[in-house]
């Protein structure tokens, strides 16, 4: 058996195992990002439960690939968005390391245009798109849209790895 | 023995071990973060070398505490340098939370306070009144700018357990 790890960053996130039987089935588990409300100032902000992601994480091993979506710094953001997309980024490397998980970071277009979606466009219908790629190619579950990047990014590494059965 | 963890995340930080042995004898080690120069763009930036900083890392354990520096968002700052910050502090999470070393988050001011230096001032002033601070309370070891804070946060996180022999 095969495992590909597919991995959505940021708090509302999620990762997904794409299981590979040496029968030729297929199985798909998804995680969303374990994460806590905590106040912050006068409103709530989600945090990372980062004992609970671990612990996630140890109990989807062993991965024979993670695929983690690489994040920058982008020009026009705001400082706080900035800081939580490094510190997401952040975490998830240090996970993998630790845990000895083997990991690769593959941007965004890359692994969409891996899938056959288009590499570009308007985020909303980016988005969409990733969703309807994602329930088609597993039609028996229902897959939300905030969690279909992390579906099909684990498709993404599994085809690259020769593996697809797309 | 105790062991007590001091870390400064960040590509020019630190971290610092503050031995407490059985016999009242101390010791200190101090290790600056392992990283590599990547080329971006035309230039040179510094990254983190994951996997020798958890190798390190877990050379240190058993841990009594780690103290890690506190980081967030401030505005002004470029996203950049945010994003840095985010993924330093993120990485460092990961990495204890994997590694099951116990720590707390503690505030620049807290810390200080605590080690007897003054919370606040010009940043080149109190960087320069921790360096002191450590040097004096390590007389026999060549303690650098960079290293001053990761060593004072180690005796910070000592102090407040009960075990600073300050």
């Amino acid at each position: 058996m095969r495992r590909y790890l597919g991995i959505d960053p940021g708090v509302s996130g999620a990762f997904a195992v794409l299981h590979l039987l040496d029968t030729g089935d297929q199985a798909l588990t998804v995680h969303p990002i374990p994460c806590d409300w905590i106040e912050v100032g006068g409103g709530k902000r989600r945090r990372y439960n980062l004992f609970a992601l671990h612990k996630a994480l140890v109990h989807t091993t062993p991965i024979s690939l993670a695929y983690l979506e690489l994040q920058s710094a982008r020009p026009g953001q705001g400082v706080v968005s900035m800081f939580s997309t490094g510190f997401g980024f952040g975490v998830w490397q240090g996970l993998l390391t630790a845990i000895g998980i083997p990991y690769m970071l593959v941007a965004p277009q890359r692994w969409r245009s891996r899938v056959g979606l288009p590499a570009g466009g308007k985020k909303k219908a980016i988005k969409r798109g990733v969703c309807l790629a994602a329930c088609r190619r597993f039609p028996g579950m229902a897959i939300p849209l905030e969690h279909s990047d992390a579906v099909m990014i684990a498709v993404a590494a599994a085809l690259e790895h020769g593996n697809g059965g797309g």
